[in-house]
């Protein structure tokens, strides 16, 4: 199996996440989103249309998209489920994944601002300020989710479920970026919680070969 | 079964569609995101934490985010499936869904137009450059992922998925804001064919009890 990852893709670190809590072993192939090789035309036409980070190579499949992937994994290989088939348990893990994937994560990711910064010639101040008021504005809803239907040690119970896999790499994105988190005492204590399992640290950006400080 | 819906909103719009395919009977309760409603704290504490539309009321659950609703309902309601369950389909229709729910919606939807125009005080021409900058970023994704791996009538094959559910409304968004779309003949080609079935002209925003022009 083949990762194309980029140590500091969120996306990224999801599948990273996964694929160690399945025990399943990968070589990365590193992406460096930084300088645009997810656009390069070797890569998109041969590897991922939606030109993004990341994409799996298992056998004969080659696929986009992080929350595809994980639904792939997750059928493929459900020996650990991340998604669990009760139907209310599932409803609510994908209700808070779904909230940190299409609400927080893809107004604040590099591409963005980029734009930000490039074409709309933004401050860093405008930039920052942007990129918090997405964050109070989503990790407020986590925390009402987690505070209505969660239960720990993770976001719903025993076990690590695909809202642990999104909420990790968010909520160590917001960290790096300076942000405020204090107002979320039940995510942090999910975040506290994974910071010490071993598949949780070792999809994280500093223990991946393209990292760099 | 209830859904607190708003009729332009494309979540909102995702979630119609499907009931409609099932043949789920339910009553619409209109709320206005323009002027905030999703915010007020009778929606928030009660019915919606991550204070968004959509919501769906089926019974004792009450479930927000229109991804989780959707996989909801197939579980729930399974006589038609909107992601198949062979493991390689259900790959590439969640692909093309996540493409759109997570690279595409939600970077164009009110809360970001609303901040452009009011923090950012960008002008409308500013705002409007944003918008079709990201559709033609994510539009170029979907038209080669459909012809890698599309096949008509439907996104893929001749029935309906997730991936369609997905597709026309944000097509709808973007025809409304006045978008050229003449590069992607593969996804217009499903939009089309979308336009005369019953059920996606059953939850277009101009059926809908709370519309208006």
């Amino acid at each position: 199996m083949q990762l194309y990852s980029f140590f500091n893709s969120s996306t990224s670190y999801r599948v990273r996440i996964a694929l160690a809590l399945k025990g399943l072993a990968f070589d990365t192939i590193p992406v460096n989103i930084r300088v645009g090789e997810h656009r390069a035309s070797a890569y998109v036409d041969e590897v991922n249309p939606s030109a993004v980070v990341p994409a799996l190579v298992d056998g004969d499949m080659t696929l986009g998209q992080s929350l595809a992937i994980l639904d792939y994994l997750d059928a493929k290989y459900p020996q650990v489920r991340l998604v669990p088939l009760d139907i209310e348990t599932r409803a609510r893990v994908l209700e808070l994944s779904m909230l940190i994937s299409c609400d927080i994560h893809p107004v604040n990711n590099l591409r963005i601002l980029k734009y930000l910064q490039g074409p709309l010639a933004l401050t860093a101040a405008q930039k920052d300020a942007w990129y918090q008021h997405w964050i109070a504005d989503g990790m407020a809803g986590v925390e009402r989710l987690l505070d209505k239907h969660g239960h720990g040690p993770w976001c719903f119970g025993d076990a690590p479920t695909l809202a642990d896999v999104c909420l990790i790499p968010q909520i160590a994105n917001a960290q790096r970026t300076g942000c405020d988190l204090s107002a979320y005492p039940k995510a942090m204590a999910v975040f506290e919680h994974a910071s010490t399992h071993p598949a949780f640290l070792a999809a994280a950006p500093n223990r991946q070969p393209d990292y760099t400080a």
